[in-house]
């Protein structure tokens, strides 16, 4: 035998039993959030045309899709990313409407890197989009959804990062930085690599005011309070009618409750350039990547020829269960086991008895007896079925 | 704007509203059955090694694989069969387990053919295998459950083909036939190609005894009576016993009283190398394929370095959602939805009053009012709506 055959490819991997059982009771119980909202499930191909994803998710992810050919040599790939197909989903099916289209979904993403990183090449996320709804009331609603959905998996100890992406471009704009500086700019600040951030604007010769502003953006997160602090440091319209879109979500998020959850930082660029206003993740104990990761990204669906606004965020399941397990949050998934183990010639009263005990809920294994009774006790004791029958 | 980019790849598509609503009902449904019988969830990765699939499925079908690379180097492919990924599951999780293992699945599969045959390259699969119990009262399990899965789904007119590769096995080894000669009889016999069965035996000198029994194959079905039949066409021990194992069968599915749903069918050999006993598929109205297949497949196990006895099917939930809409049967997906259309000024009220109605159970949606009330009206009621509320 080949060993190698036992073995799933890096990255990926199967899942079962308990394990499995709470990673499915998590995804209803998020899924049953997302539904009393009103959004409705949809479900898009594993893999679609490469331009599909090829523009936004730019030329360092190019490398991590996985690529392959169809019949017709064209290239194919496995969704690194489910946003761009809602909205290619939001133009083909939803072009003339014009009230609020609200999506939801579960599924798995793909990226195709080493080993070494230690992530995992597939990865279960289940999402929401909400689409055709320009609004901060939709912003709110994101992000509050978002919120009851992990607290309803029974985490309290999180916390979500808001920052807002026309901030930074307002800057960009009133400081005349062309969009390659912008680029630069944008992964340094993210990265909170002051220096690198220093010597660009150093070179650029960008102005005292506007490079302050710049270096002070890697800073610049915090409770509410940040948002007056972000305010003094810019002249422009871009950058101010940002915070203040930041200022009206944190109101409407009180009126939901859920204000004590979310910070702010102006630091947060995404890499994913359809970002165009809010943006923000969600961070907890035991994981090192945000759990959620969402954004408001107005301009995407123009490429699909719908014009119309959207907003949406994923839950990554899989880092989520990292932290409910690291936390020590049990995701209760008591089920009634029930064993019965038949000698051949009883099998028809052996299955009368399971026909009775499934009707009252209880999910019920048979099994032929070829070993001693204490064998299949201390198998039921292990396993923690709750009844056994000898028949 | 490429118009391209609004569609999914040829075999692949989108699925939303009612019809994906009814998909997810199908799916829980045929799942809540699986479990009831003590059936536990597993889940496999998308792609996995090439060498996994390979051997069993054959050179023909290794041209509709979907094979790409990892960073290593290695070829992946994603998985066109369950079978062998549970199989090897089965052998690396439960390598020393002796007590039968049951696992329930639900996922895609995809085979990568060309349009013109107008087939789904990606299809949602549910499925449950029986590891370790070699018994007929496991293979009347499988099949009991399976019809039982259909009937809980509303089908009621449909039909289980069981047919026992044993049979033809067994006189393949009686008459002498050699294994590429048993190979083009099997694929001849399936597709009931008579004139080309009647050349191959020809052309090998069969003696006329055997000549017979294989021809009889083509038209070797039908309800119970073919039992009978099957055995006088038939003098060596491995035929007779599986005659012998069909009665069995049959009178098992007797007590779980599902003997109406099945009919037996010697022809049926399938594709599929590793099945080595029962194998079955289930018909129905509306839709070309068998919308359930399965089998028994005792060697595939110790490939992955288990000896043990298996037996699985898969539903095709995709041909079964074909079968049930043009059945005209109905699969209730009703939800209590209300739409809350609030002025900007009163969004804390409509907020309150989403709260509420979330609480009793209603899928609430939030959308600001931006055009005449009508409007709203007229959305409501195309959109079966049970309530609007303006704030």
């Amino acid at each position: 035998m080949n060993q190698n055959i036992l073995h799933t490819p890096e990255g990926v991997r199967d899942i079962y039993g308990e394990e499995y059982a709470r990673k499915l009771k998590l995804e209803e119980m998020i899924r049953a959030r997302l539904k009393s909202f009103g959004y409705k499930d949809i479900q898009t191909p594993s893999f679609e045309f490469m331009d599909v994803f090829s523009k936004e998710i730019g030329t360092t992810s190019y490398r991590e899709l996985y690529k392959f050919f169809d019949k017709d040599g064209n290239t194919l790939v496995l969704r690194p990313d489910f946003t761009p197909s809602m909205a290619r989903c939001a133009a083909k099916y939803f072009m003339e409407m014009d009230m609020p289209i609200r999506f939801c979904y579960l599924g798995n993403t793909f990226t195709n890197t080493s080993a070494l990183q230690g992530k995992l090449n597939e990865v279960t996320q289940m999402g929401a989009e909400l689409i055709g709804d320009g609004s901060v009331e939709a912003d709110a609603e994101m992000i509050a959804m978002l919120i009851q959905c992990l607290k309803s998996t029974g985490l309290e100890k999180f916390q979500v990062s808001i920052g807002q992406v026309d901030y930074f471009k307002g800057l960009c704009e009133d400081a005349g930085v062309d969009e390659e500086t912008a680029s630069a700019l944008r992964e340094n600040i993210s990265g909170k690599n002051i220096f690198a951030v220093e010597d660009i604007l150093k070179e650029k010769q960008i102005d005292e005011v506007h490079k302050t502003a710049f270096l002070k953006l890697t800073e610049l997160f915090g409770v509410v309070d940040v948002l007056e602090e972000a305010k003094t440091l810019v002249g422009n319209e871009r950058s101010l009618k940002a915070v203040d879109n930041l200022e009206k979500l944190y109101e409407l998020l009180k009126i939901y409750g859920v204000e004590q959850y979310v910070s702010f930082d102006f630091g947060m660029l995404s890499n994913y350039q359809y970002y165009t206003g809010v943006i923000f993740k969600a961070y907890t104990y035991g994981v090192g990547d945000a759990i959620v990761k969402g954004g408001r990204y107005n301009n995407l669906l123009k490429r699909f020829g719908k014009d119309a606004p959207a907003i949406g965020f994923v839950v990554v399941i899989d880092d989520l269960m990292t932290a409910l397990y690291s936390q020590k949050i049990a995701v209760s998934v008591s089920e009634s086991n029930a064993l019965i183990v038949y000698e051949k010639e009883n099998f028809a009263q052996a299955l009368e008895k399971a026909i009775e005990l499934r009707e009252n809920g209880l999910h019920v294994e048979l099994i032929p007896k070829n070993k001693p009774q204490e064998k299949y006790m201390a198998f039921a004791r292990q396993n923690r079925y709750s009844k056994i029958f000898f028949v």
